[in-house]
């Protein structure tokens, strides 16, 4: 949907997932460090409970693009027309998420999915978004192809990420990181509604202005710092909280980490192995 | 060939390659994980045949490309003009897969081949076939250039993951994630074949329409989730025969995998090492 | 800034953090070997004095940028212009290096921020200020152009390498090439000042001249070579010193590493985790 | 130098040291997984004088760049004009190759070099000439041009390819790959050479014609392969005569490595590490 409506809605839903993560991994960070093996029953519910709602959210998006009184309605071909093609690409935009969000419900469920399928099919469903992004934007006004080809970095970067955690999976830095382009990513959308579709009646940008291309690449940046801030702050907030709520019983947390010269992740992962 | 056959060809060899191989991954997967060092002898033989049966297609590729009615026939330079080079370049595609075929049979027959010669080869034969088709599709119609120059993604996606399988050998998800793509490549040289050359005397697609360039890039987004429910399915169907066929004797495979907060493949890897 | 001084002061302070980390990297990479365990309160505190003074340099090019005589002075939006772009935009590459900066102090001084996070950010400044220089150069002289494209190759290149040390931190190899990349870039902003700026009253350099873009291709590289030499000569020089003060206490240095064939950082790594 | 010796002399270079390295590396492999530390000296000596070589070749060209009759004998700015800065550009080449060589020696000779760091010169040096390359090759004719720029291709992958090295050092199969792109590149560098400064009096080729571009492009790939044989025969023959040699001792090299389905590159190096 080429309108306000159309990236809000996929920025919301980004936003939502982005602001869960950014509560959930550093909890199951700090959960890891301190006790072993408990709440894995309620973790593993709750992992249950964002697939479900990922699943949730790339359905609407999907009924959304096609059902809106301009859409397609699942007509794909009529009267040697293709119909209303840009529905249909983000239509298949959402498909993939909403694949990602079954195979994450599989994974959990059944268990002999092997692990890092989940993340490599949202890795391939993050580069599909990217992939349609690229071909998508020829034949528009210079800013919003330029607002719209940033994003690119953004996912093109993500999938990358992602498919790393195939290998290395359960680091911390590498799903901080997937939470802070999500979080930016939902921002980006929020504001190219913004600056492409004023809702409130602001005035239009001029889409051939050199200064706003130069504005809006600024821009970007500062929603990525954005995005950095609100994960860290959460991040923070998250581990205050367990600290107060621990005090009583002991300070597990503090204190675990020293910052030695030879301490790599590498040795923290084949010390690990050694605990197993 | 420019025609029909010449992508139904190369496409059947893909498509076959690939769904033996979305049976060939899962099976070695479970019976790898249910009893140790059985079955070996069997699954080198199989490894075997199918490094004969890549060979020859390669090698029914090359004869089909040179030997048909208007076909080069071996003939490289002729009266001061290369001939039918479009036919040598697709009969140096075929040559390269060739050669990894080979290097595949005499990796299983010769002990003092190290093991990921043969993965590089074969991601050199990929990378080949993308470089090939990258100069391939200068002055040619719009849409015969993008519907060729989607594959590229492919390739070179996959040329990247068959490298990586050099380090990370035997890894289940690189293997899925390879023999997903060649599905899909197999699928989508159909694809090409219809949409090209229309067999059943379809009308012919208009190769300027800009809304037929969006479509069949969206259309090549759909056969990768095709290609992901082949592999998906036969995996289910692995899965199932095996269970069924075992469940007397005990249930090996149900309940291995439990989802730990730091159960990484790095440290599945290391573990590993220690049984030896 | 536009001119000699925005170059030089940026390039200044690449310099002095990249021949600092020159000094600091042969000398960290000694220690661990020679003695465990020591002068690890030293060291930290070091730490915290080069992010202190990292996110110090970031202030002051922050303030020099904004409030030069032309600069913006804070004003973003002005009259329906935005104002200094061009300001803005270094404002923004000098903030996410003092993010980094602040995120270096954090990681010291709070024990609970996970090791790789400090690196992440630091990839995402250089490769911020890489994103904003690509966007940056469009309608100017092509020498002015070519400066400072070719900027990005050390921008990404280290942005890469860098992202690389949250896998594997401590890897002396890639804190080295970090290093050299630094100083290499700190020599090369002076160099783009003395070109488009020549500052002692020598000529102004032909701008659309092909043998001087030509040879600005060929001093890039030049420039590197310095760099490489600057962090070789600090090398041998920290050896040195430590090898006589620590002379009358026995070689603990010398021997130590012998060429074994099978001597892979890998099992360096892996033995190190026995170690421990 | 624009002429056919100009190219014979690095691809003579690069084919001698390409040929050496692919009896080197097998040589190596099969010393290692045979008998443990001796030969040691020997080998440590045959590196010496390889990076004396190859020090010694990037003199030769250098000298031969700078001091041919039409050679620029050192000066670089005369009268306002920069002096063949082509020569130049390939003075630098060599120079950075030279660099690589003193490093590779210094590395052997000196205890207190990290390892990788020689790999990391030679990726730098590889990417170096990759680098003036892709600026090299404006403004000639098609032919020249992309005969060059397919150059590219190998210097980058190699380049890529060596910088893994300083992670996965002694990893046969990344040996290997070397080896192959080096020879390639050899042969190329006399490809080029016959093409654009036809040697024996045959006749020019049309720079502009498109079939020859498209033959190169094949022609191109066909020099791998060749690379890839010549890599394979060498392997082979340092197999069988070292196989001969030792019969009367004993067969230490036969039956060594089984297939086992788990047994990956990983785990070998692991598995490594606890017999050291």
């Amino acid at each position: 949907m080429a309108n306000f409506k159309g990236h809000a809605l996929p920025g919301s839903f980004f936003l939502i997932i982005g602001l869960w993560w950014s509560v959930k991994y550093p909890l199951k960070y700090f959960h890891q460090r301190g006790k072993k093996n408990k709440l894995d029953h309620l973790q593993q519910r709750l992992e249950l409970i964002e697939a479900t709602i990922k699943t949730l959210f790339s359905a609407i998006g999907i009924l959304a693009e096609q059902f809106v009184p301009d859409g397609p309605h699942l007509h794909l071909y009529h009267e040697n027309h293709w119909v209303k093609l840009m529905n249909w690409q983000h239509t298949t935009m959402y498909l993939f998420f909403g694949v990602s969000g079954i195979i994450d419900m599989l994974t959990l469920l059944i268990a002999h999915i092997p692990l890092g399928v989940d993340r490599l099919v949202l890795a391939m469903a993050v580069f599909i978004e990217g992939f349609l992004f690229y071909y998508h934007v020829h034949d528009r006004p210079p800013l919003d192809k330029h607002i719209h080809s940033l994003l690119l970095f953004a996912l093109f970067g993500a999938s990358i990420s992602i498919a790393l955690e195939v290998i290395f999976r359960d680091n911390i830095v590498l799903e901080l990181f997937r939470t802070s382009i999500l979080i930016f990513q939902g921002t980006w959308f929020w504001q190219i509604g913004f600056v492409l579709f004023p809702p409130f009646g602001t005035p239009e940008w001029d889409q051939n202005d050199m200064d706003n291309i130069m504005f809006i690449t600024m821009c970007y940046c500062w929603h990525y710092l954005l995005a950095l801030c609100i994960v860290a702050l959460n991040y923070s907030l998250v581990y205050c909280i367990l600290t107060r709520v621990r005090r009583p019983g002991g300070g597990e947390i503090i204190g675990i980490q020293k910052l030695k010269p030879d301490h790599t992740y590498q040795t923290a992962l084949l010390s690990g192995s050694d605990e197993e």
